[in-house]
C-alpha cells in the first residue's frame, strides 16, 4: 500500500522507479559529488566565526570561455547540492530538480554551467553539525553556529570565486532557496545578472514561525536529542525527527491536494465488512505520514532541521530597513523571474507579490507568474507544463542576451 | 511577557482576571458539578460495551414544568460539561463558553434551561481512560473503548431521560460540539427541535485527519507514554502532549489572527541592541506556543487526546449512505442554524455550506451566517457582535415558539 501511494507522488526524497526512468532519457547523468574545502575563516551574521568548511558541489554542463553562462541552484530545507541527474554512489539517488534541470530542460545544461552547492549546517557532505569540530574531534552536534541565509550566501560567493565566476546568468532556487536567490541580489548586486525565486516568500509569518517552533519542540524534546549531542550516544531523535518531517509534509501540499491523494480513503476494512475504531493505521494519509517521518528520521540529521528552520525564521532583509521591503531591494541590479503558486497556503502568491511590488517601486524589471496549480507549496518540485513552459522562456531570454543586465 | 500576551487573548482555557471580571456581572454565577450514574451497559459503535459509566454534568437556569425549555451544549476536544459561570472548587475557573450563554446572554439562562455534559472519555469528571476500570481496579489506560460522536450522543440522551427531557428546545455545539448537535439531529430526529451548529463540518478532510495523526504520533513515540498506562508508572507524556497542543493551536488561529497577535515580534533584544541568534525562545509566537503546550500538558490527559481526535476523524454521518450527506440528513425534524467564520481555516465555510446544501435538498428549515471575523476557527467562542447578535435573535425565535418543530 505504501508502495502505492508513492508510485503516485513524485516527491524529491521519494526514489521509486518511476523517477529512474524519468530521469534516464534526458538527465546530465551519473554525477560526482565534489568537495571544496575553505580555510579562510567565515564571519557569520552571528557574530561567531566558522575557521574552516568544506562545501559539497555538483556541477552540471561547461563553464563557457568568459564563464557568463554559470547558474547557481540553491536548495530548501531537506534537500542538497544532487539537484540534477544520478548518484555516483547510488543509481536509486535523483536529484531533486531533475525535472528542471539537464539538456534540453527549462534550465538548459547544454547551454547553462549548473551549481548545486550544499548548505553550511546541512548533512550531504558539507560542513555541518555531524562533521568533526577541529578543536576538540568530536562531532560539532549543539555547538554548530546559527547560520542565516546571508552567511550561505557569502559561502557560495566564495565558491563561486574558485570557479573564477564573477557575475552569475542566474541565481536560482524555490522555497528557502529562492531566499537566497533574493539575499543574493541584494548583497552581491554585482554578481546576479537575473534572480529566480519561485514559491518563495520575503519572511516568514507568525504561523509559519509556528510550525517550525512546534518541530522543533518536537525533536528538542526527544530524549535521544541528548542536547544535541546524540552522536556521542549512538542514537539519532527519530521519534522527534518523524513527527517534525510529518508536521512539514502536511504543509507542504494543498487541502484539496491531499483530499484527492487521500481522501477519508480508510485502510484494509476487517474480512467481516464492518468498520473497524482503532489506534491503528485507519487512515490512508496516515500511512503515508508516517511512512514519510520515519524515513525521514533515517537519513536527516537532527540539528540541521534546527538549523535550517532557524535560518527560515530569521530571514528577513527589509529588518534592516525598519520593514521597508522596497528599500531593502533597492541595492539589486537582476532582472527578476517570480512563479507562485495559487494552491500554496505555506508561501501564497501574495508573498511573491509583496516582493514584486517592491520591486516595480524600484522599477526594477520583474517577470511574475502565478501558476494555478494544485499542488500546494510543493508544486514548485513537480513538472507542471505552465510553470516549466514560464522557467523554459525566462532562460531561453538569457541565454539570447536579452537579460543582461 | 506571558502574562501580557494572555491578557490579549480570551482563549477559553486561559483563565485571567479580566475573564473573571467579564463573567461577574451577567455570569450564571457559582456552578457545581453533578455527577450522574448509569449502571445500563452502552453499546458501543466500536462492538464494545461500557458497563457503567458517570457523567459530569453542569446546569444552568430552570427547567420549565413542561420541560421544553432545555438547551444542551455539546463540547469541543479540550472542553467540559463546564460551560458558563464560575467553578465552585476554583473562582478563578470561567466556561468556556461564559460570553455566549448566561442571563441574558445569546443563550438566556432567563429562558432557557442549559445542560453542559462532560463526554465519555474525557477527563474532566466522566468515566474516561484515567477512572478506575471495575475489573481491574486499575485506570483505563489504553484498554478504555474507543468512542464516537454517535456514543456520546447515546450517553447524553440517557442523561436527558433522567432529566426527563423528551425532546431539546435546542441542541448545540461549536466545532466537534457542532458534529455532536448535528449527530443528534439524525439519530434522534423526534428530540431535536433545533440544531445549532457553529464552526464545524460534516467530515475531517485529510489535511484534518494529518493534523490529528501527528498530533497522536507526538503522545504515542513519548517514551513516557508506555503504551497509554503512564498512571502505573507515574508520569504523564508531557512532551507528546506539549507538542500536540501546539499543532492544534495553530490551526485554531487564522494566519492573519497569528500576524497580528505577534507578527514577527522578537523577545527582549541584547543589550547592545544587536539581533541574537540562537535556539532560545526568539519570537514571541514561539514563546505563546510553548506556553500553551506546556499548560496543556498539566492538566489535560493523553489517552483523551488520542480518542477524541480519533472521533473527530471517524465522524462521517454520510459514510452509511455512500457519501450522500443529503440523504444522511433526511431523518432530521429540527430546524437549523449553521454558523461559519470566514478566516476558519480548519473547517472553512464551504465545510458549513456543504450541511446547508444538503438540509436544502431535503427542503429543512436552516439559517445560516457566514460570519467575516478574523480569529480562525477559535471565533466559535469569541464575543463577535454580529455573531451573538445571530445566535441571541435565533434564541429569541426559539423561545417565542415560532421555531417549535
Amino acid at each position: 500500500m505504501i508502495n502505492a501511494i508513492d508510485s503516485e507522488l513524485t516527491h524529491p526524497d521519494v526514489v521509486v522507479p518511476t523517477n529512474v526512468a524519468a530521469a534516464t532519457p534526458n538527465s546530465v547523468g551519473v554525477v560526482k559529488t565534489q568537495y571544496f574545502e575553505f580555510d579562510e575563516p567565515l564571519a557569520l551574521a552571528s557574530g561567531q566565526v566558522l575557521e574552516r568548511y568544506t562545501l559539497a558541489v555538483h556541477t552540471y554542463g561547461r563553464l563557457n570561455a568568459d564563464k557568463t553562462n554559470a547558474v547557481l541552484i540553491c536548495h530548501a530545507l531537506n534537500a542538497s547540492h544532487h539537484v540534477a541527474g544520478i548518484s555516483a554512489d547510488d543509481p536509486k539517488e535523483v536529484g531533486w530538480w531533475d525535472n528542471m534541470v539537464g539538456p534540453g530542460k527549462p534550465v538548459d545544461t547544454n547551454k547553462f554551467f549548473v551549481i548545486g552547492v550544499n548548505n553550511l549546517g546541512s548533512c550531504f557532505g558539507s560542513t555541518g553539525p555531524a562533521s568533526t569540530r577541529p578543536d576538540t574531534g568530536k562531532p560539532w552536534g549543539a555547538s554548530f553556529p546559527v547560520v542565516t541565509v546571508e552567511d550561505w550566501v557569502m559561502a557560495q560567493a566564495r565558491l563561486a570565486d574558485r570557479f573564477g565566476i564573477e557575475r552569475f546568468a542566474a541565481v536560482m532556487g524555490g522555497s528557502l532557496g529562492g531566499m537566497q536567490a533574493l539575499s543574493w541580489s541584494i548583497t552581491c548586486p554585482e554578481r546576479v545578472a537575473n534572480c529566480v525565486v519561485i514559491a518563495s516568500t520575503p519572511r516568514l509569518s507568525a504561523q509559519n514561525i509556528g510550525f517550525n517552533e512546534v518541530a522543533r519542540r518536537a525533536i528538542i524534546t526527544d530524549p535521544e536529542f541528548h542536547g544535541g549531542d546524540y552522536y556521542a550516544h549512538g542514537v539519532v531523535p527519530k521519534r522527534g525527527l518523524s513527527v517534525a518531517r510529518m508536521i512539514g509534509h502536511i504543509t507542504y501540499l494543498s487541502d484539496d491536494d491531499m483530499a484527492e491523494k487521500f481522501g477519508r480513503a480508510q485502510r484494509a476494512p476487517s474480512e467481516d465488512g464492518a468498520w473497524r475504531y482503532g489506534f491503528d493505521v485507519e487512515f490512508e494519509v496516515e500511512s503515508y505520514l508516517r511512512y514519510q517521518g520515519e524515513k525521514f528520521s533515517k537519513y536527516f540529521d537532527a540539528n540541521t532541521y534546527l538549523l535550517i528552520t532557524r535560518a527560515l525564521d530569521y530571514f528577513d532583509p527589509a529588518r534592516s530597513t525598519g520593514g521597508d521591503l522596497t528599500r531593502a531591494l533597492s541595492p539589486s541590479k537582476a532582472n527578476f523571474l517570480l512563479v507562485s503558486f495559487t494552491t500554496d497556503w505555506r508561501f501564497p502568491p501574495a508573498r511573491s507579490r509583496e516582493i514584486v511590488k517592491a520591486l516595480l517601486n524600484n522599477a526594477a524589471p520583474v517577470t511574475y507568474a502565478e501558476i494555478d496549480a494544485p499542488h500546494g507549496h510543493d508544486a514548485f518540485l513537480l513538472d507542471d507544463a505552465r510553470y516549466h513552459a514560464v522557467v523554459r522562456e525566462y532562460f531561453k531570454r538569457i541565454d539570447k542576451g536579452l537579460l543582461h543586465g
